[in-house]
């Protein structure tokens, strides 16, 4: 499963979903595979410079409970979705793009995107990447 | 790759998410690969007769400045979701299936879907057809 | 395909999105196939003893057209997730462990949960299940 290549797609850009990425893209990292990660939409928005660690709320279920349990957690320092995803890169081969098409719609160029983020591609180039490994859409 | 089969289960209805959907099961069609698309619950009601062409709004959390940016877009002349899905089917394998499930659920009948869906199948047929390829839910 | 395994990653707590994911299980179930979840975040909050056969309410976009529909189908004694859910354990081999990092997110321990959770685990457990099998993200 070494070599195994684990591809996300992110869409979602509220710090829940964001932090669930994250998590599965640190413990794949962290047994050695590949992790290639693809932004979309509100997810690339999200990974604007100076935006990763500012808050992006939560899904409409999480409800004022949960985000409190979630605030309560990050309050005591738990890591945050981009601390999680800076480890990761650390530790194993995690290589984050944003789509191309997306970053149209946006209105962004390159230079306005997190540090994390590795490239710009097209989504042809994420499925040659992907290969016919596991992709995950979030 | 060009044979590998890839597997769509539409669940949400937004115009974001289908468009999400629409570019990557395109993306798939360009390099000669067979799309399977299957629809359930808000996705499929999307899909009815007439109504893939109207506005059926945007996840949450696009909130106002999402919203407004993708429809200046549209404005401008961008490919709907339902266009990109036409375009898709013009130039490669791209079979789209609504859930039986979901059918009697929004008490829908065959007659009363728009002509991108080829027709209805029930989660055996669908695991039958995705056999051991890849299978994303948006 | 008998012996392919599918992995599900339950996310989202709604019942609409937790009815998707119990017929996509019970469908592999159905097949023989081996069927292994597992609950973050909202979904796992679902899955809390005595919440199982409580409403969980629907992703916003269901509107209260969509919330109505899904009531009248529920009245006329639809099968609901966790009903879906148990009937697939009983003909079939499924799995549903709970995320290690959620339960300490929502601050739970394994006597709260629902008797449909088999257990707790971490990502790396995880994976090592779902092996380079079929994987979705709902």
């Amino acid at each position: 499963m070494e070599d195994d290549p684990l591809s996300l797609v992110l869409f979602s850009g509220t710090d829940d979903r964001l932090n669930a990425a994250a998590v599965l893209a640190a413990g794949a990292a962290a047994l050695g595979r590949p992790v290639h990660i693809f932004l979309q939409y509100w997810a690339l928005d999200a990974f604007r410079a100076h935006h990763v660690d500012m808050p992006h709320g939560f899904a409409p279920e999480a409800g004022p409970e949960g985000a409190a349990k979630i605030a309560a957690l990050n309050a005591a320092g738990a890591a945050s979705w981009a601390d999680t995803l800076r480890a990761a890169k650390d530790i194993g081969a995690v290589d984050i793009q944003a789509c191309t098409l997306s970053m149209d719609m946006l209105g962004l160029e390159p230079g306005q995107l997190d540090p994390l983020v590795d490239g710009v591609e097209g989504v042809t180039a994420f499925y040659s990447t992907a290969g016919s490994g596991q992709i995950l859409f979030i």
